[in-house]
């Protein structure tokens, strides 16, 4: 019965606290668009971005546009060769914002890390369980 | 240009930060099922609440299972009625899970005020921006 990685003994182990920044009605940051841009960062291409997190290109091109929307400058510019081979980068702005999405996020988890502990003995116990969205 | 409701001067009127826990791959609590839950609290009835948010029964019927499976026990318990006419209630766990949200998400957003201050000022001026998800 591989429980996988387990980090601790009780059932915390499968908890785990996300943020989101909304900015009216949308998603400004989150823990996936946060994943994007790092992967965009690292390979310099939307659609390299897209395959390393399994996700399509259409809908990293929309959680882009989004982010680009949201933010007073773009997080990411595209290069002008084309929608899928231009390349892109992550701005200056798009680093700061990773930083400090980052450090919102291990701020928010810390200070309810009493509270999740207790919330952990609510949840299911049984490995079986294996809920969908 | 009425803003809406602006509760703050600056650019920050707009940015709220959401939190969600996460249970494996599920989401076991976040803004959304909280609302539900209150809404079926306060309904008596799935099909209310969903109507109440403006989501279809398919939509909420999934959240509340998504829930149950997550949690030791039951959050929502529904009568023998049939799917749609029975009536619905939140549990005694599920009171307690949404009054632990709740308190989480407080305290969470309390923790990252300052930093949300700062993220504010990076946020598109023009009210006229409506990004999408």
């Amino acid at each position: 019965m591989a429980a996988g990685k387990s980090r601790t003994k009780k059932g915390g182990e499968d908890l785990k606290p996300q943020i989101r920044i909304m900015f009216r009605k949308a998603i400004a940051m989150g823990p996936g668009k946060a994943d994007l841009l790092e992967a965009i960062a690292g390979t310099g291409s939307i659609s390299a971005a897209a395959r390393k997190l399994g996700m399509s290109y259409r809908r990293a091109w929309l959680l882009v546009d989004t982010m680009n929307q949201c933010f007073d400058n773009p997080l990411v510019e595209t290069a002008t060769g084309g929608s899928h081979g231009g390349g892109a980068r992550v701005t200056e702005l798009g680093l700061e914002v990773i930083r400090r999405y980052r450090d919102m996020d291990l701020k928010a988890t810390a200070a309810v890390s009493r509270e999740l502990s207790e919330f952990a003995r609510l949840m299911a116990k049984s490995p079986a369980h294996q809920p969908g969205r």
